[in-house]
């Protein structure tokens, strides 16, 4: 038998796939494209190149080399996105820290990564300070400003370099090598609801697959929710969490203008959509209702600006209310350890135009809007039940999502028991609850955590939250499962009103009653009135979903 | 030192790059989806995958496993989409085998591939006759039939089945495992200008990778010379030719309906664009010119529909003629040994509206429409002198272009000599010189051994073609370099009129001494009125393209 393998001739180049080749076009084609920090700081791909070139040979001369892993804490930057690129290129570990985290927790982080070397704004220092000494192996570091970079700030900490001085100083002429493309190229960490932070780390050829998967599923509708290369991109997902969804890297391989808004403050946030026109960003569903209370009654315009909504669902009122103003909204959906991007709600062919003959806002739009959406290309996205069989594609039978792709993350860092737990019978398991509708669209229910199974039945805690927050005076609730002798659990609701309304538990009640008489939702799903409870305020996690885990504490 | 490299979990699933995994989302979402062969056969993706499953059971009855090579003699047909499948997801390697070529090439081309076994259209029984005592191991024969599968086709070849009858008998439940994405997935020959066709092999991770930079260069554009979720595929380049340059890969894995047109017969595929409203599709210039004629003074409304040439050079004159027939015309760049795109004449952002403004038959867009255009991302593409360093990006210094991706060829089968020819220095070598604009954009200017070098200067072929052909009453021409002692060559036009015209020599030498006044081309590129001959026929190899090396013959 012949050998089936293609073999190479000795000169030929056996193309790994790197982070480095996404630059490759984007300095052919774009070299003259613009990036800009808060609309300060401007400067063209080119530029960006010289400075990869310069803070590989800073790294370098501190010591980075293959193996290496070099720790970044910043908001999103032109730097940040420098380091997206020339710590992977140098065969280095980018780790992007979540600065919102816990001062213990990111602690916990930096030691369990083995960063070596820090690169922080200096807006994070009394924050590093105070952790230092639990670090166990102090790693060097470099301090980014924003102001003059000659300003001395007062420190106790033993700062190595001023990343801006020492830049300048640096050659832009590193050379970027070749190495096996399942070279780890960045590493951060998911908190998730129990237990300690865990490291989830993606290879170089996970973060070009990832790229490429997402910028043809993006580009390729006739029209709507799509990317295209006259954008102008923003992220509103920040860079340290989970690569800001892999936009950057699409951004730059497509040669996309790019608005890097630094921590986000709304109203920056919308003037740099105004003054830098920006078309494209992505963010979790509270930051979209920010930006929305941020433009109310003013002049901002928010027409033409697409934004893909994700970390949680994102619900049918906030979907209307930014339809209302002329925003493309639509959901996708991934976490963490998926790349995170596995499936995008973009509409089924033919359906964009059926909607430009209607109102934009009509339910149907609505509906598809808020899904899950269509798995992306190479991604083998199913919902099972427990025996691992597919449900039935009824919209209604419900399961798991279980996920096979290219790009998701093969394993936890240093955890192997959580690692086998994830991908358990060989498919990644999302912990997330979907049904799968008949022309393959998912619709994410809840968390398997999250649910409410209550006298025999499952009851969606999103889509209740979602029903609630309809009701006139509602800002946002929380729906968790409190344990009951005779049920199991019964769903409670947690709600903060809005500013000045009075809105009343009778009201909410009065409206979930109605939908279940109308067979909307089940009889079982609507909270007594002693379950139906007002908050000042609700908690959320470090990346702005609702924090369900403290709910629970503070109820039991 | 931490170990650079990811590591996976016991049970992850490290999905290898394989040609089924392009089928998933198609199944998923787009089950329901048409294929159709002539408008006569018409079934769904769903049928599809059960019919790859079935040809696989039938082809594993017949002996073919890993590392077996299968060869197809057939025009564009469901079938033929059939076999892009299953063969290569059997481990199996697809031979497409070019049916253009002399019957004694095609029997060279059968020894050299080892190929087990071969499906034919019955349409090539005769040919197969002629060819079945030169084959060294002659394969197992199955037989397709366009039509009643159950009439005898009176043949002295030992026909192992028909295709219909046996694949109708055979499960659709076979088991596609996993394996090396290194596996070959396909083979073809291609035939160079001298010695034996050579063999080009792609393997599975090289055919999905060409798939996925495609698909997300083809779908980016913002509007014009692009491909999206909602067009209709047709192609028009043949599926023995370099995988129909990959498209059909990618129809698939996008979920677009597909309109496989048979043997080309420029009626039927101006009758198919009609009534199957086909929106896409590409092919060489050829085609294209007798489709333009086709239409001639014909009812068929050619507007909408996205035409991708390659190749051979796109002209001005004929780039304007399908402009004009609102066919929205744009080259792209490649070789049966780099996937084969590598660049497409996509206008750069902003350019299609300032376009829109205008005439789409602007001098600027005919020009950008011509050219190689920018590199898909992923492709190194360089223009070299002969010390390989790269040309000065000014739009006038050629050189050769190299190339880099992960997805070109690794080496030629079974020629190492030439293998490392094509790889010397470690990029492989197109022998087509091109010029760098300044914008990144490449634009070809000859075949390295098509170029003229006459008194110390090189004259394009192609450039000097092209401004024959705009001359009236010209159909097409052939500019060859013939020796001459004064000069070291000379170029020689070979010119086929239209019919009834009776375009003289002195006239086509007027206008190219009026543009050689005008500085358009040099001096030296104007033919003696001598060296302008006028055939009654141009030769063309078995691609459509010009056969210089036939003229050459003939002029030596």
């Amino acid at each position: 038998m012949p050998d089936p393998l293609v073999t190479a001739t000795p000169s030929a180049y056996d193309y790994p796939l790197l982070v480095k080749q996404l630059l490759v076009n984007a300095l052919a084609v774009s070299a003259k494209q613009q990036i800009t920090y808060r609309g300060e700081t401007r400067y063209s791909y080119a530029d960006l190149r010289r400075r990869i070139g310069q803070l590989a040979s800073m790294l370098s001369s501190s010591g980075v080399k293959a193996g290496t892993t070099v720790a970044v804490m910043d908001w999103d930057s032109h730097r940040y996105l420098e380091s997206y690129f020339a710590v992977p290129m140098m065969g280095a570990t980018l780790f992007t820290v979540n600065v919102r985290i816990s001062p213990k927790q990111i602690a916990y982080t930096l030691n369990d990564s083995g960063a070596q070397v820090l690169i922080a704004n200096a807006e994070f220092l009394p924050l590093l300070e105070q952790i230092w000494g639990s670090l166990a192996h102090p790693p060097l570091l470099i301090v980014a400003r924003d102001d003059d970079c000659s300003v001395e700030t007062a420190s106790s900490l033993p700062v190595a370099c001023d990343y801006e001085l020492r830049l300048s100083m640096s050659s832009s002429d590193f050379v970027f090598g070749d190495f096996d493309e399942r070279t780890r190229a960045v590493l951060f960490y998911t908190t998730g609801t129990t237990g300690d932070p865990k490291g989830v780390t993606y290879s170089h050829r996970q973060v070009v697959l990832h790229a490429l998967a997402t910028a043809a599923t993006l580009a390729s509708p006739r029209e709507g929710q799509r990317l295209h290369r006259e954008d102008v991109y923003m992220p509103i997902t920040p860079m340290f969490h989970v690569l800001a969804w892999g936009m950057p890297y699409i951004a730059v391989m497509l040669g996309l203008k790019i608005v890097l808004p630094g921590r986000y403050e709304p109203h920056l946030l919308l003037r740099l959509k105004q003054t830098e026109q920006v078309t494209f960003s992505h963010c979790v569903p509270t930051i979209l209702q920010m930006l929305l209370d941020g433009a109310r009654g003013d002049s901002f315009d928010l027409s033409g600006w697409k934004m893909m909504i994700g970390g949680s669902a994102l619900s049918p009122g906030l979907c209307r209310a930014a339809l209302d103003r002329g925003i493309d909204v639509f959901a996708g959906y991934g976490m963490s350890e998926t790349g995170p991007i596995v499936a995008l709600s973009q509409f089924p062919p033919g359906a964009m135009h059926a909607e430009a003959d209607k109102d934009a806002g009509t339910d149907e739009s609505v509906r598809r809007r808020c899904m899950a959406g269509r798995p992306v290309p190479m991604v083998d996205l199913r919902v099972v039940d427990g025996d691992m069989c597919d449900v039935p594609r009824d919209g209604r039978t419900q399961g798991e999502v279980v996920l096979r792709a290219p790009f998701l993350t093969l394993g936890y860092h240093g955890k192997p028991e959580a690692s086998e737990a994830l991908w358990a019978g060989g498919y990644l398991h999302s912990q997330d609850v979907a049904v799968m509708h008949p022309d393959g669209y998912v619709q994410i229910v809840d968390r398997i955590k999250d649910v409410i199974k209550t006298g025999g039945e499952w009851v969606s805690s999103i889509e209740i939250e979602a029903l609630i927050n309809e009701v006139p005076g509602v800002q946002e609730s929380a729906v968790i499962g409190v344990k009951d002798e005779r049920w199991g659990e019964r769903p409670m609701a947690l709600v903060v009103r809005r500013p000045g309304s009075a809105v009343s538990v009778a009201t909410i009640r009065q409206r979930l009653l109605a939908l279940a008489e109308a067979s909307r939702i089940s009889r079982y799903a609507v909270p007594e009135a002693t379950r139906i409870v007002f908050l000042d305020e609700m908690p959320k996690t470090s990346v702005g979903k609702l924090d369900k885990k403290r709910l629970r504490e503070w109820i039991d």
